[in-house]
């Protein structure tokens, strides 16, 4: 018989069904066994009747995390059994045969005992398996690939962009190095020069993949390994195009959310954005001025904004238009990246733009230097060499239009989204400081 | 005005339009000017009249490279100047206005001229921007994306797996260390270990994504940082599910192929292959007797196919099958990591397989041990230690159905299709023994 999966079983009510997965919860009543069966699909309750004698003794057998094929019958619950959390809460199958296609050891923990972060993390292929943990990474594949599917649409073509570079790209980061053949190679802190070639080539493209940072702060917004959603396009006006962009993405995303992942944010009792007509935006000196007038703190002098400060911000943004989302533009020149576009209208300050969502920054973005001479001149002045840089230079040298793009943190993002505290969740194999699967142990006894 | 990208102008003849993009080449005919334009979506001829005298010096000035914004006239072409080659060999644009975006530095060579390989990876961020090298990312973009749509119809969830890791995973494999907060890390190899332990979570897993191997060879088909097209299931039956599911996956790949790239492939002479009703199959030591009998080479007593063999394979395969692919099985289990599954039905054989496409292995695959005891004896009879496996072990000791996967080389694949010899040349970036971007200099000065 083929495979039903268990969120398509409420449509078969009456009928004899094959259905497989992981036994999640088993509770022997005597004569009555309840099994709780897990697959992709969702949950369903099952019951083992004392006059089928063969299938209730193999119910007496079976524990937490066994994998089984089940043959059973689908059943209506009476109408006060019905448990509407459930897609199948209003059937119940009777088990009528049980065959285990795997054991599995006593669990170290109950399943829905609370666990701190390290015996979490230590437990991940089991802890992964948890309802809420995976749903938390449902939604991330839905918003990677709303990013793509979004983009697509948009004209824009997918590079695979390296992680292994010659050198640090930007200046400044903290960066790994790879022993590279006799010579020390780094990975890439973010795809930025290779997608800003790319757009000599595309106009339009995006980058999806892991980057990293060498970083030791160990915060729960900071990851060593994490995945960029990164897009550059030419033609453009200004940063603004790009803002538009992420906006439309944004609404795009809002959407795609609410039609496929419901369920996963109702678990969370989190709400999908709704992402307003305009969302709020102000120069950064704006943003300062807000916080000393609402918040009492004057960070006017400072050259950039505080997790606090974002976090007012948003508490702002929220209050005063009801958005989730507020950009930030205009930071100064020396706080950006070489190749920040300066706005000439307002100069000292650049092109550029953050995207504060509920509290944090998710995206960093702007309009690039595309003239040669410019960028050049901004190596030279960052303290950087051109010749390190030759490569990258070529595509400028070559004749570059107007462009700009952004990246956003795809962790960062799911966990805000579901209101996650520690960005380390809404990773699935995270890499810290201390951790690479299995907590290090001390650099000198390594 | 709006932008109109080149290829919708045969829709606007008659009309005013602003395009934008590359000049692509100038032909100075001293009152006549054409102008080929380039941008994302194509190619058009434009020409600039001596009775518009601005646009006519304009003209003059421009150079190869530059990126300029036009307003023009679409015309019809007489009849017999059409070029039924182009999308738009049917019109002309008459230069009304040149806005100049960006200026270009002379080329270091002609835009048609043969490179040597060493010159086109020098000099990518401009060879890139080749009409038939842009091709090539095109379709790989195609392929990509066609992967995860056809995964994603079949019910698998896109994992975002590390490449940072704590040890070479499955043993054997040249891996790049990385110099991690005072320890050593690896870049992963495979995403092998964490795809199996998500089938754990999700069922049926994909990953996108780069790879590393460090191997030192300099060959036409391998890379040291590649893209690997990696999926894994559970409840399968054994391998052959794995098998059918590519083969569906490629019938897809060749519809969406034939959809969204005829162009790309007229370009390289190169036909979209056809996937006929079922993929020839050999086992090993079948494959072996073939080649003895067809090409005369006795290899029955080898326990791999040399390169030389998948070529002769695939010919066969084509003459009498009229097939592209061919599956070969039943790898000795020698050959093969510690978690293939051995044959019950052919000790000492696994249920593993190799696709070859057009004499190259493009696929390996197979079914996996999914018994957690059977595993870990596998793991010391390979030399290796449980315990370095204890965080992988956890998967199955806590319950995995049968399951299995397999993994394509986006690259190969993507030269494969093509026809390009070299799969340096179906990678944006590629990083071998000697380069990364740039020629890399002897290691003793580095």
């Amino acid at each position: 018989m083929e495979r039903t999966y268990i969120n398509d079983l409420p449509g078969k009510i009456g009928g004899e069904v094959s259905i497989a997965g992981w036994i999640d919860v088993r509770r022997d009543h005597g004569k009555l066994i309840f099994i709780d069966l897990r697959d992709k699909s969702g949950l369903v309750q099952m019951v083992a009747l004392p006059n089928n004698a063969e299938a209730h003794a193999a119910a007496q057998t079976v524990r937490p995390e066994w994998v089984v094929e089940i043959r059973g019958k689908v059943n209506k619950r009476p109408e006060k059994m019905v448990n509407a959390d459930l897609p199948t809460g209003a059937i119940e199958i009777e088990v009528l045969e049980i065959k285990v296609l795997a054991r599995a050891e006593e669990l170290p923990f109950d399943k829905d005992s609370e666990l701190n972060l390290d015996t979490y993390l230590d437990n991940l292929p089991l802890t992964l398996r948890r309802q809420e943990v995976q749903a938390v990474f449902r939604v991330q594949a839905r918003i990677i690939n709303a990013f793509r599917e979004f983009l697509i649409g948009e004209g824009f073509t997918e590079a695979q962009v390296p992680k292994l570079t010659g050198s640090d790209a930007e200046g400044g980061a903290a960066v790994f190095p790879v022993e590279y053949f006799g010579h020390t190679a780094y990975l890439a802190t973010s795809p930025q020069l290779y997608k800003q070639i790319l757009v000599g080539v595309f106009e339009r493209v995006f980058a999806t993949g892991n980057m990293y940072r060498a970083e030791k702060h160990s915060t729960t917004r900071h990851l060593n390994e994490y995945t960029s959603l990164d897009l550059e396009m030419g033609f453009i006006k200004d940063h603004t195009d790009i803002m538009a962009l992420e906006q439309r993405f944004l609404t795009y995303l809002s959407e795609v959310l609410a039609a496929d992942c419901t369920h996963e944010f109702k678990l969370f009792k989190a709400e999908i954005p709704t992402v307003g007509e305009k969302i709020p935006t102000w120069k950064l000196r704006e943003a300062q001025e807000i916080i000393k007038k609402e918040f009492g703190e004057d960070c006017t002098k400072e050259p950039d904004l505080e997790p606090q400060h974002e976090r007012w911000l948003s508490e702002y943004a929220k209050k005063e238009f009801g958005s989730d989302f507020a950009f930030i533009t205009h930071y100064p020149v020396k706080k950006r990246p070489f190749y920040t576009y300066e706005d000439e209208a307002d100069p000292g300050f650049t092109k550029s733009f953050d995207l504060l969502f509920r509290g944090v920054e998710i995206t960093t973005g702007g309009q690039r230097i595309h003239e040669y001479d410019k960028l050049v001149e901004n190596i030279k002045a960052w303290g950087l060499k051109p010749e390190k840089f030759s490569y990258y230079l070529q595509a400028f040298k070559y004749g570059m239009p107007p462009e700009g793009g952004l990246a956003i943190g795809l962790e960062r993002l799911t966990a805000k989204l579901l209101g996650i505290e520690n960005v380390k969740q809404a990773t699935l194999f995270p890499r810290d400081l201390n951790r690479i699967d299995t907590l290090l142990s001390k650099p000198d006894s390594n």
